[in-house]
């Protein structure tokens, strides 16, 4: 049991049951997630000590987000309170030829609305073996890329090992915004997670190769080389229809490129499956693996997620390594 | 933006939730349509002036199928009250093998029973671009025949376009009824649309051919003849099993068929299609859009309301044309 | 039929079903609504060209809010698209001796941000007979109480009667903040509707007498005589529990106060009980009632809609009068 | 055990849940029942053998009204199947002072439509203890008097003791229509069920008496006076609100009237009430209670099915028996 | 229509609705169901007198269970009441990759605490035409084996064919408890249904064969020539995902092997399905059908069970036969 | 922010949702709770470090349980797992008349056959501010009473105050056997919760006085006495239907009786009212506050509590307070 601090933000996420439009919804389900909350969330469930730092409103939507965290074993004694409200994001499921979509009511939120110096990083990596945020943290803006950039340089001077998902989020800030931000950043990323679109908005890198497992392993090489990153993790999800896709990974350490198994899915709930590929990959660094073993058991993960309604993947270490060896799909009885 | 106005009757529907059957549904999902209506919803989506033009009884339920329609911007200020009963169906959704139900309660009904006096065609179809009604309407029965023949030598004289779904219902009347009524209204019509079955069973038409694009074609010439119709759409649904179909059409004009691309869909409810294609058509014939880009438009129209709940077919004309260029089922964030 | 128009914001509202709290909601019931929006669907339902004026964002949320306004017959031709966000309310029920709860989440809203430049009133308001604005109106700040300055300047030049409810909300201004702005407002107000803790922290007024509706009277007199209001109604709720409240009213005009009967209320949902007993207020103004009539009705109305689901007023006329006249309750076959 | 035979109409009931109006419902809570359904179904809960008669569609909504009544242990074996539909009607729950609606669309349904000799009574009747009607069935117009007539003629010379509920329907047949009918049919009646607007509206009945209570009682001598109706037992339901009422009875049996004690009701769902009220009387009857015991726990019956959703009275003869001997509301561990 | 008696187990099942997992399942759907249940809920609905017998805890949650049999036509009068509880299980549905869960919570219940005295057989099977159980029966303990060994013995003895699903669940007792009890009882069986995995648990036999179909026959030989069963079912479930299968099976009969047709089935709720497999493999016996029809009649039953949510098969005797007859998966209007 | 340890079962609880009966329910609600994982969730919702010792079974259910506890904060690290099975009871609501039913399936739970040596008390009583149990622990029986008498004894001994609930259950053992049980455990409770029918059960106790507040005085002067407990607080619910109670409470402290003022209370959910009082209390003795504070917050929290869904009594101090000082029941926006 490692202590791994995920720091981002956590949202009221709002959707129609079933495939039911937005213009249909009388009424919506209920979750509260976000990239490092479903990271924290998945850390917790593999069985470390999870700590999530944010700031949510001191109201009860608000408290209702440290509830669903806290339900799954997360630590949330280091949650801010206060600011003015929690970002709110709509998913609608598509389905067959139909696109999902996923509005964005984020803008100026608790977390957004921050101060750097309510993070008292010093104290809250005291002890820690791991330090999680993606690219959506600095993202949000204000103080948020200083306080990014303070975890990291003293996350470094503790030797705790970071892992950075990079998440480009078009609504949250424009390509050149995000590549000067994150260029300052990434050189204290031990573990990068990233797939190929993400690589070329933040960093104008151009993936070569034909098949997508050729150009996987052309960004995680360029990625590691401009940054001097230790790990490179590469997502390839293949979109079918609403409901379909393939999905596998590659993990570049040391020179070398592990490619996983591929997997048909056949979708519940897409949302949050790269945050959960990402918490697998700290549990398996956490754990020693070998690299083969890590970016099987991260892509066994991703997939689980796509089979679980709303962002969190609430999944065992047992279930994951049970498809990651192959034994998928069967009724337990 | 046009002026379309359609002809026909709104019914209460009702089903279960999800795949439950009628047997183990101890609530059931309300909504309001019917074949013109649909028509309607889909015009006004597509940012026409639609006319509905109908009779609902004068009780809450009558007015909530008024709202339902409003709510999507059609036009109800020439709805009729009064009568005794909205007419009722229930819809079981299949599932793989297992095959769908409807069952009809629609008999007497307050626009079945309504009489021909109470449209008066000159004043409704004043400034109309365009007028719709499908073989649902004439096989009501009493004096909707005789309507719909005063509306359609109305909107000749004053030269408003006219297209019709034939839409044979056998619960409705025999294929000799439809056959004689619809034979009466047919060379009024400029737009028809149509299938192999309904060709057959309404006017006897034989189709041809081997494969189902070649019946398609034959059907379509064959009514463009008999009738002198200028333009004639015929759907090609090819169910694989409940959930499951290749859908497709084809668009015969001025001597010429162009065929669609097909669509292999993962059905959500498949109640409906039929009319947004024939919606799709109409946008298409008042956009002045050449056959190609028609066909093609209303084939995508179709496919999407397949992937949605109830008859309506609640999409923009952007998300249709994304389909239509091939731009489908992708997560807009 | 009276053409009346409305100014004001509309938010989504999301509240847990039944009595259950914001902690224990996996779903919360969607509704769109807003104290302006409210007044519009009830003088739509009352048979009135209602033209709601406002501004949402152009996505699929934005949509809703027009689609339900719409739905219930509300001319929305002239909403405004633009700008980040709707804003969010959310509702949790009281019962017994525990509270109720709103949570605002409204600043920045796309009409918080409109400019008063979209508004031209001058067209707007052609062939109006009455214009309704809210304290909350003015209260969004930014340009809005320039908005409404400008609307009721050119109402009372084009001698349309404006209408206002001073709805004080302390989440939006302070008592300083609102008294300025809506004292400059309140001279071009016809009809005035209030309550006496709204009338002392907008305008410091004191109540005098001993009881409720004594003291009513006081501020009906008060803001009559300070702002030379011609009409001015005072609603007056006292609370029981979180589930029953009595309710009833009283109406100033020319120098004469007539007082309502008073209903034991046995509540369902207590929000927008105001908002429509001003709708039902410049209903009886239209319909040119005596002052007698007109509080009667006011006030079952607003009785009506404390027993309906959301804030909507889902009633007609009929059933008004039916409760105004003494027959509510019974089960009618 | 008895064997009780009761003939009437079987409907699908649908209601919006909670306290929803129509207009706000997008599902309906589907339940089936009708006058005589809900007398079978409480007589079977009481431990009768307890034969319904009716006709039904031969299709899945004809089977599921079936099933319902199986389900509480009634025998179906004798449900006839064929006719165009099942009778729907609508219910929508008031609150507080506004009161709650029923829409009726039961014309020309399977039963209504059902010919008089599809029922061979020599053969329902063979073995019975009981035959249960109610003013309902003839209402139904067609052959249902004529039926109604042979049943009670055969019921007579079997000397099968035979109950009727008035239940004039106002929207089924006018008060000469129902006189004469019923007048025919009255003296074959062993036991009535009746309330003062009933016995007003089918036979010109006037009340005297100050009191609800003396009323009551003049009408069940009248009525006994009149037609040598042997009980006559007359409901006494005082309607506070759409929430509340006030209830008891009383019972007329050789000469002697008996008064049941006043339940102050909270209600649940009041349809029902009337019906289990009577099917409470035939049970006392069938086990020879006195007229004290009888009315008790036929009140009783009617208060506890106010308490529950839906017509049937789900409840046991130990929970009436512990209601009528003032053990009411307690919570049972 | 044949007279079958059916014992065992009837347990509330309960599951989140949907795709949720435990986790997120704050309301769970209710269902009550056991093998032997499910079989004779399916006699039932072929139309025959199905009887079954079991014993279920006198309160109102085991009352439940015997109305939901008796709603769809078991002959419930043979149910025992009392002892401490019914047994639950917890369904999980599974998703793509992520396999479903079942969690059986039945130790002691009542049945299986029941005593083998409460049964009198002799009585029982009085007129019976067959005899039906499964392995979980003997397999719930206590007094159990000896019940199904009187049973079978007196079955035999009044020339009641019997029928037995092997049905091992290795949470109930262990393959050498299952082989000892199961030895002793297939003698008296006529029928037996079975599957590869069970016949090698129960009774240890090794199939021999490369494909699926061969192996089944292997099973059915072995099963035939140990025990000498006259007739012999062996299912072929082919799991492709959690939501698709491929379902066969094999009828062996006088020493010939019948194979069914093969079905790709999309799966709604795969629990139950070997159950009505059964069920209709006994309506074949008692119709006198010949193997090939028997046994595709069988398997279309287990398919179509599979498209619909919980245990119970829902299905008409004509919807098996349009399937078996190769006529699934359209729309009926 | 005391630490308080908590020790006795938690459970799953089902019930139908608003008013409908078990009969009626084709879902359950789904929660979890028991006497003092009631306590636990309310201690850790006022702040303190609340520690839940109980044992669930080791599967999704019993995680289930376990979640719902953190979900609220409370510390479950000293949960163990095992055992067969998670005790379940079902609750369905009354209504008016009809009283509420609870049925238990507790027997054989994991906590219930848990045995004594897994709990060592002198680590988890470590630092504790209190220990916390109910008459319900010991009454499971094996070796809880063994555990319970270990863990008091052990809490003397380390100067930890014990708080005990009588909470007596006629379903788990008789008077005489709790009565034998209690007394060996009594001298060791600082503080005792009782209700009048609870002491008589258990201890024979006859209490005197006309009025229900003398009753309680008499009882808690007698527990304290025979025990010499140096706190009793008696609760006092007098219940008026199955939606309205009078409720309040009474506090004996050294040779001093305070009374609580009465609430009359719309109820929405009753279970768990007197775990919460309990609950509030320890925080009052934890605070130091005088007993007329403590009886009073005591009172208000019980009140609450009858206004919330499910047992937990998810309210906060702030909330309480309010209501004990008198302000309950307004609309807070």
């Amino acid at each position: 049991m490692s202590k791994i601090v995920s720091f981002g933000e956590i949202m009221l996420r709002l959707n129609p049951a079933g495939y039911r439009r937005f213009y249909q919804a009388n009424q919506m389900e209920v979750s509260y997630a976000g990239s490092e909350a479903n990271v924290a969330v998945q850390l917790a469930l593999l069985g470390h000590h999870s700590v999530f730092v944010s700031k949510v409103p001191a109201h009860e939507i608000g408290q209702c987000a440290v509830n669903e965290l806290r339900r799954y074993g997360v630590d949330v004694s280091e949650m801010r309170r206060g600011g003015p409200r929690l970002g709110v994001y709509y998913v609608e499921k598509g389905a067959s030829q139909r696109g999902g979509k996923v509005i964005y009511d984020r803008a100026d939120s608790s977390m957004a609305l921050a101060r750097a110096e309510e993070f008292d990083w010093e104290r809250l990596l005291q002890g820690a073996d791991g330090f999680h945020f993606s690219g959506i943290t600095p993202g949000l803006g204000g103080e948020m890329p200083k306080a990014c950039l303070e975890a990291v340089r003293t996350a470094r001077r503790m030797q705790v090992p970071v892992s950075c998902d990079l998440n480009y989020r078009a609504k949250l800030w424009t390509p050149e915004q995000a590549g000067r931000v994150m260029t300052e950043l990434m050189p204290y990323v031990d573990l990068c997670i990233a797939n190929e679109a993400e690589a070329q908005d933040m960093f104008g890198i151009q993936a070569s190769g034909a098949s997508g497992e050729e150009r996987c392993e052309s960004v995680a090489r360029q990625i590691a080389e401009r940054f001097g990153t230790k790990e490179v993790a590469v997502t390839l999800l293949e979109s079918l229809s609403s409901e379909e896709d393939d999905w596998s990974g590659l993990l570049y350490r040391e020179g070398e490129c592990r490619l996983s198994r591929k997997y048909r899915v056949h979708i519940v709930d897409r949302v949050g499956c790269g945050d959960c590929f990402g918490a697998a990959l700290i549990h398996g660094v956490q754990k020693g693996w070998d690299a083969g073993r890590q970016i099987e058991f991260a892509v066994a993960a991703g997939c689980l997620n796509q089979t679980i309604e709303f962002d969190f993947n609430l999944v065992t270490e047992e279930e994951i390594l049970a498809l990651a060896e192959g034994k998928g799909g069967d009724l337990k009885r």
